[in-house]
């Protein structure tokens, strides 16, 4: 059996932590009979460079056909990059793991373990702006909320909490956006009684100090789409480090598995980068596919190198990045 | 010297921490020889029970006559109280400092000194929603931003922060929303230039993660309605509590003053809620009002009555609310 997928290697760190992320896959080859065909598509801001467009049609093209992307972090055309592709590929949920690994000191004393399920087509993501062509001193943009996308994404939010504590936060900001918010708010909040997990209800607010706070209360947290892109942010960095979580961006037969930090210009280059992210975004990908053991895998691998101490300058280590990919690698080899 | 202004106590904790704020004022006045006038205004859950809504209009007559209010926190019925108050009383800023007192830990190790600058009036607190009024099923929001509000919240927050370290931080998330957070950071940007403080940017995203990581950099944070409202809440509660921090929302010549906790009725009744939040707010309205000395001791006193081990429950000490009030009191009136 062969994984064929895009490979976006990204801006920054991204194709340092690209190249660890290839070693572990092969690592999951050896132990799993799994074959890996990686097919590289430029997009981010050195394809804005030489291909005029951050993201080049035949990136586009690849990646609507292949159907699978493993993404590094990209750089100032992000937003260009990573929104049309979600649309593009349909992925309307992402799914994001804040979790306090072994070994890694939470930042604010309490460990996390939550799940952010974020919407991931609309809010003010439909990117539909309107500027005064007059002044250019006045701007609109639109947020939108339909049942059809809040309905999927809370049943799939059901269905993660299924397998864990089986309680599903309902996060939206009703109390002003009574139309958009109230409308994530009831239906999201039917589809999850409906599907029998415990239902509970913050305001974006009130989360963002409670996620700092009591931690411990939430489970898996279901937002609207800017909602979670700030509210997983800072999930992660209190898990540990922003720079250790992975996002799947999933649709029904499609999906985007990315770092959630960004591409660090500042240690470009160094080979100092932490790859564990991009890591963990492949045993996502590897887990949506079904490779439940291999997924299974490079997690207990990265967790058992964490626990024995092998670390990057960033966890206050010395190892450099394939260092790491190798501290990792040889676990899952080993079995 | 009389101060008249327009007193709701709120929902919940709110008539507690109001009267213990009133203490205080007692005090001021013996002090400083500032009479007060407050004008007792129903709003909030209780005055929905009462009188049918939850913002009465004799209440919004005399909140815009008098142009002043000092506000606890309001229930259930706090989004169409405030919303209302602030848009009818043109509060175009909320100031929200975020700073760690004496004696109180900070939530994640770092102390917190910043001061959260955010527009009030648009953004979706403008309010205008559209739903779908055939299958109830589609719900759009406008965010509006212009160039008029962005340039004097701007001015205001350059004007903040040339009493503090001269910097003033832009939050914006103009990768995904080129037109309206595009016009919010340019604006400011190009006004803060002009007042000559030093100008930085930040995704609101990830600005959520370095207010946990390194809350240092940050000295004035200025942000579109929602954004603030989101960090205010965070910044709050890693400074220390959620229940130690004021806001002041201010226009020309008006300003509604107020904690930016909620009504906690888990606790209220109790005479145990911690009325630091609404003193403070009451601070920020003597010194918007210009009584800068009588604003300074009552932080002053507040500070004092912390560090001397004074306390609430909610901070680990057994003081009920009058308890500590009159602690903060008797610093004011010994000078
Ligand atoms: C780069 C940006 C457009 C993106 C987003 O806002 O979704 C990023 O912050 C993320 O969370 O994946
Ligand atoms: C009650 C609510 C409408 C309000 C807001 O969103 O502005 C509150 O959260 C605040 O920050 O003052």
């Amino acid at each position: 059996t062969v994984v064929r997928f895009c490979l976006i290697e990204g801006d920054g760190i991204g194709p340092e932590v690209s190249r660890a992320t290839l070693r572990v896959l092969e690592a999951v080859s050896k132990r799993f009979g799994i074959g890996f065909e990686p097919v590289l598509c430029e997009a981010g801001d050195e394809a804005a460079k030489r291909r005029g467009s951050p993201l080049p049609e035949e990136t586009l093209r690849k990646a609507k056909e292949i159907g699978i992307v493993l993404k590094g972090p990209v750089g100032e055309t992000a937003g260009e990059v990573v929104t049309v592709l979600r649309r593009e590929l349909g992925t309307y949920a992402a799914i994001r793991p804040a979790k306090t690994l072994p070994g890694v000191s939470p930042r604010c004393g309490k460990p996390l373990d939550v799940v952010i399920v974020r919407e991931l087509l609309e809010g003010v993501y439909v990117q539909t702006e309107y500027v005064d062509v007059v002044s250019n001193s006045f701007a609109v943009a639109l947020r939108v909320a339909s049942a059809r996308e809040t309905e999927r994404v809370a049943r799939l939010a059901a269905r993660i909490a299924r397998g864990r504590r089986g309680i599903v936060s309902i996060i939206h900001k009703a109390n002003v956006l009574h139309g958009t918010c109230g409308l994530f708010r009831d239906v999201a909040k039917r589809v999850l009684e409906e599907e029998g997990v415990v239902v509970e209800e913050y305001y974006v607010d009130a989360a963002a100090a409670l996620l700092v706070r009591t931690p411990e209360r939430f489970d898996v947290m279901l937002t609207p789409n800017l909602f979670g892109d700030i509210l997983s942010d800072l999930a992660a960095e209190l898990a540990g480090s922003l720079g250790l979580s992975p996002s799947a961006n999933v649709g029904d037969k499609t999906g985007i598995f990315e770092p959630v930090h960004g591409a660090a210009f500042d240690i470009a280059g160094m080979g100092i980068a932490n790859p564990t992210a991009m890591m963990l975004a492949a045993a996502m990908m590897l887990d949506w596919l079904g490779y439940r053991d291999a997924a299974r895998a490079i997690e207990k691998a990265i967790e058992d190198a964490l626990a024995s101490g092998a670390r990057t300058p960033d966890l206050g280590g010395n190892l450099k990045t394939m260092e790491f990919a190798e501290e990792v690698a040889k676990r899952i080899e080993a079995g």
